[in-house]
């Protein structure tokens, strides 16, 4: 299993491993390697593969470290032979960061140790290197804190305990009597170390490690222990990444941002991760380190001059202002600048795709420290993938493979609605962190997020800043507000690969945690108030601002052009209303796969009737409701027919029980009684005779066809002579007729007997004959089981994998809430299995019926309806299972197209 | 498919058929050919195929009567020559009866003529012959009616319309103003002939036919109609007899008595079918003709002198009387009798077992017209079984199969409370006409009887007399009352069939059906009151009595040590109690399958314990209400450890969901409140919260205690620590803990660790170790579809069938009675998958989780615990499956291992 070599150096335009070995060194540690063979100037280290990371979960910390001490070793000393310096030495002390890099891009989700190998000697030799007593100072103070909480485990466990450090800082600030860090002077930093060091021999019972060996040990297996931490493993949740995959460790020689005015750290992407836009950009900060940037503290500067009036001009600034605080770093650092520039340019053009990259300057040098494709929102992701297919760089095939079936989904989100917009009231302006409109109530912790959103309601978590700490609030919320931090900060980067919207760094709000109050100026909005979110332009509304669908352009529509090439599999739309079958149609739906005739009966105008049939005391009274239904069910269909233009329809003959068609409160029965001329007693008494105990599993499908085969008779009939109304007005249709919830082939076959009769009865009346389909939802798990005796009855089969995996997993699913999120909390399950269907035991019995029922007939078409046929993975696991099509809502369509084309292109 | 010879004759002790060809003959064409083949004297005729009827309904009416004209002319003239008549002679008419006879006897479900060959001028001939005007014209008579009623379509569909012959005689006899048919004058019988005629002609717009010929043909299409009317499909459908096995037609001579006094007809057993005492018996009407003695009309007379006496002294009739009015046939006809003893005999040792007989005497010359293996009570199903067996007639496996499993039901059947009985009421006495205790209220109309049924009333069916349209009604009822009728009667011989209680020719009674009351003296019974039917004594009783459980006898003893030497599959019991656990082992249960621990938490005493845990706001308030209920469930496990002396004692952990156990209604939340010092709010709000839209598929079973990890491991404590103290005082103890409603191995395995972990604690407690078994109910469809994951984990399978059947199926059992009946009816559904197990569906999801759990693990114990564990087929079904037991109800254990005996045999 494991290789033998667990370390695997780099530096100076020379490497042991390269970019393709992501599994074994990461994604950071692979592309370290390749920036230096490809000849970009990267600080030399070296990194510890992936298989440590697992071999540390099954062997233990002493076993690794034994067992890479003389790699690692002889990795550092080439470090010290590049760099000049030496690991502990007191005269040129090497320092290291020490870097997790995992297979998959974690952001914020692994812990990072910079500036390790100071102690009270290194220190001040690198005073008296830089002759920077209070840089040297600064970084000192700052590794012995990140040390303290990764590694020594000072940082408290919840949020509402506070870093011991930070108390003591902020402590000397109070002492001192200033506001910022950048006012504490060097001998603040050195009162900072000398604390921290007493705080941490008060709550460890050690001392501080002075040895840079053991402070090197520490952090590696730090960055191993934080593999398994909560946040980590959430993410990898949410994400889909295997536990097993486990985390590099890179070690490199620390290059500093930090040394003065000619030194920076930035960011920067090859293109707008947000538009997609062929720009490059990026932000940065002066005599900053590392970790400053992103983490939103003070907000950064941009790259390039344009970016850099772009952003002034959105915040308000003028350019003379811009100019003197914040100055693009072409403008500070010329040369610098057009190094990165090219760097930026042969990195996308070497791994043709859009970077995300780190970089320092130290005293004026530049150091890449990261490559990595730059996530990107939905739009981004669209535009970088058509305009590189464009652009020459790609292929087809690449660029469909480019764009990830779920970002889609952002596209499609709402935005707000023109009209609704003109009478919102904005409450402030912030950065445009992740695009699409969202609305929702105002909390401010993560939990309450969490809690809110299970409870139904739409939420928008506004903090200060956020941190990893937040994730899942931020996976709760519909929207995130920041105060505080970049377009890079941790929020804008979580929300956008959450294809989340996020208005970030918006500095007017002042947010007061403790009474859960936000003001901006003299407005006061408090924790429930409804606020709304533009991420596409950084505004801030009061109150709830109505959204409307997105507007899809030409890059949309090629890669939909493209997507449809490459499948094999096709994709309908679930779609019961003329609107949305012309939605439907317009994101590409070949046909519609589940058209749901009960949603037609709630109309006010219809619900008279269905109540008239419900109540009625037998079979005449019934059919005198249902001829009232006929002529409207009739007119639905003609208006979907006409919409689809020949492409298949599918329509499920009535399936809800018939308790949903009449109110359960009394006030609804009295008012029913009242309208229907009937005493209130005897709705409420047929109101009681419909109530179930497992509605679920009651008397719904076609098992009310069969107890009232009227019912049957009159869909059967408004879906042929619609049919037959269509054809004569010279449009083509292929209509198929959908038998519910059959688990035994004679149910289908009653259902059958009965449509084809009254089939033939419109024919005799009309002296005319139209083809159509007679198929039936596989949805019970003996429907699948008994798929060859029902293909025999079948002329296609449709798998409803939402009832499917209600009883093939006997969960409820309007009950699974109380144990689902322990479920998933305990890994028990994977994923919510009415979002991604569940392959090992619903797929099964989908790949049996599949199996069956072409058994008994080769040629049988199958499909699924369910939410699983607009879910990537769910999409993937059809191709494969040898459905003909998928069938989704309509927003889902162009999803599931790109998912269907994925799966033909794997 | 079909042989070509489609007519078999029969006569003189020749024949074609043979016993053995049942399938083509049916049962009664079968030993009519082997009553001639062994030289008893039949009258001669023959037999039309079964598989005739199949091409009737394949090929229609005409082109059966061309198929087989030919041979059924030249069978008539076999029986021409035999008889010396000729069919439609002027001089000697040969008259015939035409009778169906399908391959499983079906009593009084078809339709039979007889008389046929009479009309105007045959009637003149026959009463020149015989001498006797009367006799001729009431068989003429007779013969229209039947002949009207049953091939022209003259008996009125809905019982509520009269039959239009009977309106005819009621007038004729209101003219003549007499009460009774036998004080009719022949002028009174051809003035009826002439009036039947002439309404065979004003309903049927044809004359009646007169032509022998016409009316042959007629008939015999007749009884091939006669195999798909409702009574016959409603009897298939009681019986499992499939509608392809076909009804045959047998036509045979006619033989008389009702010739005079003389002549005779009657039914004799040779063993007793109520008790299985080894008695010939039987009942006898002179002058009468075949229906006569099983319609009832007529009290008949016994046929043995010692029969007859016991009869008299159960009626409260002298010797005098009796032999004045109901002599035996022993004392009134001794040769005949004497020759009727010795073919009873010669018929039982030659099909050696108890015959069902049919005869006529003409004028002194005894025919037997019918032997059959006779339907006998399940008490007298074991006693002739055992009885043969000692007597040598038969082997072991022979009685064993000779025993049919669901019978046996019968025998554990209660009776009544000895001490209830004193204090009963009686009100009257009639025959003891079918064993055992029933309770119920009265209903007069078995369309009230299944509707009362249905709603979950115990009723008693009371008739004047029964006829097949009661059917239903009958299945529905308890037991079933007769004012009329003797021991072979309708009602007797069908209820004897059902095993249902059934008291007859309660003489006393005084039924009307308008007013819906029963008048015994001055005692009035109205619809809906209580009354009680001893079907082993006859009597009657006023009220409810209390019944209790039946005795077993050493019959049963033995049948029970054959069944288990017998059966290769062991059978259990699902027991709760210590009392249950008794019972079960003293039915033979080889352990218990299925002890249901939340039955434990209902006591009074216990549920408040319950009910604290179940409002606790967290872990450590949960734990406190579970230490009070550890003792007492450590408590109840050691009792029934102790019970079960070294069986295996498989424990399910808790299953239902949490609102079981708290009340739903306000009365009871305030009670609850009040008892447990908490506010009634908080108890609403707490049932509120645990509610669920489909409780089946919510938070249950082992969801519960992956939730709730502190239940599980309070349960595994109390059985582990049960059975340390109960291996302590050297009882041996095998405890097998099994987890509810795992769908995934997953949640096996959680909890696996948690049962693991608490044992190991408990034995580093008691620093002892006893061994136990860790496996799983498959009740969820996933959980057979994944059977090769969760086999990883368990140590055992037991099927959970009932939740199994919920969930492949998507029925809901209590939601159900909506559609099954109509299911049922339309033959969607062969019988309720809840008692008998669905092998096309559930069945497959059995079969494939035994398969893959024991390609996971070879020799992996499954077994079945649901309610289909006792019922016969599925016992059956369950030994092919390879399961290595069934757990059943400690009632259905005998039924069990007979069932499982008899699949073994098979």
């Amino acid at each position: 299993m494991t290789t033998e070599k667990r370390v695997y150096t780099f530096g100076n335009k020379k490497a042991e491993g390269n970019g393709k070995m992501r599994e074994l060194l990461g994604g950071k540690g692979a592309n370290l390697a390749e920036m230096n063979l490809i000849g970009i100037p990267v600080p030399p280290g070296f990194t510890i593969t992936t298989e440590v990371c697992t071999e540390y979960y099954e062997k233990g910390r002493e076993a690794v470290i034994e067992m890479i001490r003389p790699d690692v070793e002889a990795a550092i000393k080439g470090i010290e032979q590049q760099t000049g310096m030496t690991f502990g030495s007191d005269r040129l002390p090497l320092l290291v960061s020490v870097r997790s890099g995992a297979r998959a891009s974690m952001p914020g989700m692994m812990d990072t140790i910079l500036n390790l190998g100071l102690n009270d000697t290194a220190v001040e030799a690198l005073a008296k290197r830089t002759g920077n007593e209070r840089f040297a100072w600064d970084s000192y103070r700052r590794f012995v804190q990140m040390y303290g909480d990764v590694v020594l485990g000072m940082k408290p466990e919840s949020k509402e305990d506070e870093d011991p450090f930070e108390v003591i800082i902020a402590d000397i600030k109070k002492e001192r009597n200033v506001k910022l860090d950048t006012e504490l002077t060097t001998a603040d930093m050195k009162e900072l170390v000398k604390r921290f060091k007493a705080a941490v021999k008060k709550q460890t019972g050690s001392d501080f490690p002075t040895d840079p060996w053991e402070q090197l040990w520490g952090a590696i297996m730090a960055v191993f222990q934080s593999w398994m931490n909560d946040r980590a493993i959430l993410y990898r949740k949410l994400n889909n990444i295997p536990a097993e995959w486990g985390t590099a460790v890179n070690v490199q020689a620390m290059v500093f941002g930090n040394m003065g005015d000619r030194s920076a750290t930035g960011v920067a992407f090859s293109r707008d991760a947000a538009t997609g836009e062929n720009i490059f950009n990026g932000e940065y900060l002066v005599n900053a380190q590392g970790e400053d940037v992103v983490a939103g503290i003070r907000t950064p500067q941009q790259i390039t001059t344009e970016g850099s009036r772009r952003w002034a001009k959105a915040q308000g600034v003028s350019e003379e202002e811009r100019k003197a605080k914040y100055p693009s770093l072409e403008e500070v650092m010329p040369e610098a600048y057009k190094e990165l520039f090219d760097i930026q340019h042969h990195l996308e053009t070497y791994f043709t795709d859009m970077q995300d990259m780190e970089f320092t300057i130290q005293d004026g040098k530049l150091w890449m420290l990261q490559t990595r494709n730059g996530k990107r929102t939905g739009a981004a992701m669209l535009k970088i993938a058509m305009d590189m297919l464009h652009e020459g760089l790609i292929d087809e095939k690449t660029a469909v493979k480019r764009c990830e079936p779920a970002k889609l989904d952002e596209l499609l989100h709402p935005v707000f609605d023109a009209a609704a917009m003109k009478e919102a009231k904005v409450l402030t302006k912030g950065l445009p962190a992740s695009p699409g409109a969202a609305t929702g109530e105002v909390v401010f912790f993560a939990e309450d997020a969490a809690k809110w959103h299970a409870a139904g309601r739409n939420v928008i978590l506004v903090r200060i800043e956020t941190s990893p700490e937040d994730l899942s609030g931020m996976n709760a919320a519909e929207g995130i507000l920041t105060a505080r931090g970049g377009m890079t900060s941790h929020a804008a980067v979580v929300a956008r690969g959450m294809g989340k919207c996020c208005v970030s760094g918006a500095g007017e709000l002042n947010i007061d945690y403790k009474a859960r109050t936000i003001k901006v100026g003299q407005t006061v909005i408090k924790e429930g108030d409804w606020i709304s979110l533009n991420g596409s332009t950084g505004e801030v509304y009061i109150g709830q601002v109505a959204t409307k669908a997105a507007e899809l352009n030409a890059d949309f529509t090629k890669l939909l052009e493209l997507a449809k090439k490459y499948s094999t599999m096709r994709v309908r739309a679930n779609a019961d209303t003329p609107h949305d079958a012309q939605t439907a149609f317009s994101f590409g739906a070949e046909g519609i796969g589940l058209c749901r005739t009960e949603h037609m009966f709630f109309e006010a105008s219809r619900i008279k009737a269905v109540r008239e049939m419900i109540l009625a005391d037998d079979e005449a009274g019934r059919r005198v409701a249902l001829a009232k239904l006929l002529p409207m069910q009739r007119g639905d269909f003609e208006a979907l027919f006409e919409v689809m233009n020949g492409y298949p329809v599918t329509v499920r003959l009535l399936d809800p029980p018939l308790h949903e068609f009449v109110p359960q409160d009394e006030k609804g029965q009295r008012e029913m009684a009242e309208e229907m001329h009937v005493s209130f007693e005897k709705i409420k008494s047929r109101v009681a005779s419909l109530h179930e105990v497992n509605p679920m599993l009651g008397h719904r499908g076609c098992r009310l066809g069969n107890t009232f085969p009227e019912i049957t008779e009159m869909q059967a009939r408004a879906i042929i002579e619609a049919a037959m109304n269509v054809e004569k007005r010279g449009l083509p249709v292929k209509v198929e007729i959908m038998v519910p919830l059959v688990g035994n082939h004679k149910e289908l076959r009653y259902q059958k007997n009965i449509i084809d009769r009254t089939a033939e009865q419109v024919f005799a009346e009309r002296n005319d004959k139209i083809d159509y389909m007679v198929g039936t939802m596989i949805e019970i798990p003996r429907a699948a089981v008994t798929a060859n005796q029902i293909a025999e009855v079948a002329d296609f089969f449709s798998f409803g994998t939402n009832d499917l995996t209600q009883m093939t997993l006997g969960f409820s699913r309007d009950d699974i809430a109380k144990f689902l999120p322990i479920y998933l909390e305990k890994g028990i399950l994977k994923a919510d299995p009415f979002q991604t269907l569940d392959q090992n035991g619903v797929g099964q019995l989908v790949k049996e019926g599949v199996f069956k029922g072409r058994n008994t007939k080769p040629q049988l078409k199958c499909g699924i309806c369910g939410e699983h046929g607009g879910d990537p993975a769910s999409v993937e696991f059809c191709h494969f299972a040898g459905l003909n099509y998928v069938s989704c809502s309509p927003f889902r369509v162009p999803i599931a197209w790109l998912a269907a084309a994925h799966a033909a292109l794997k």
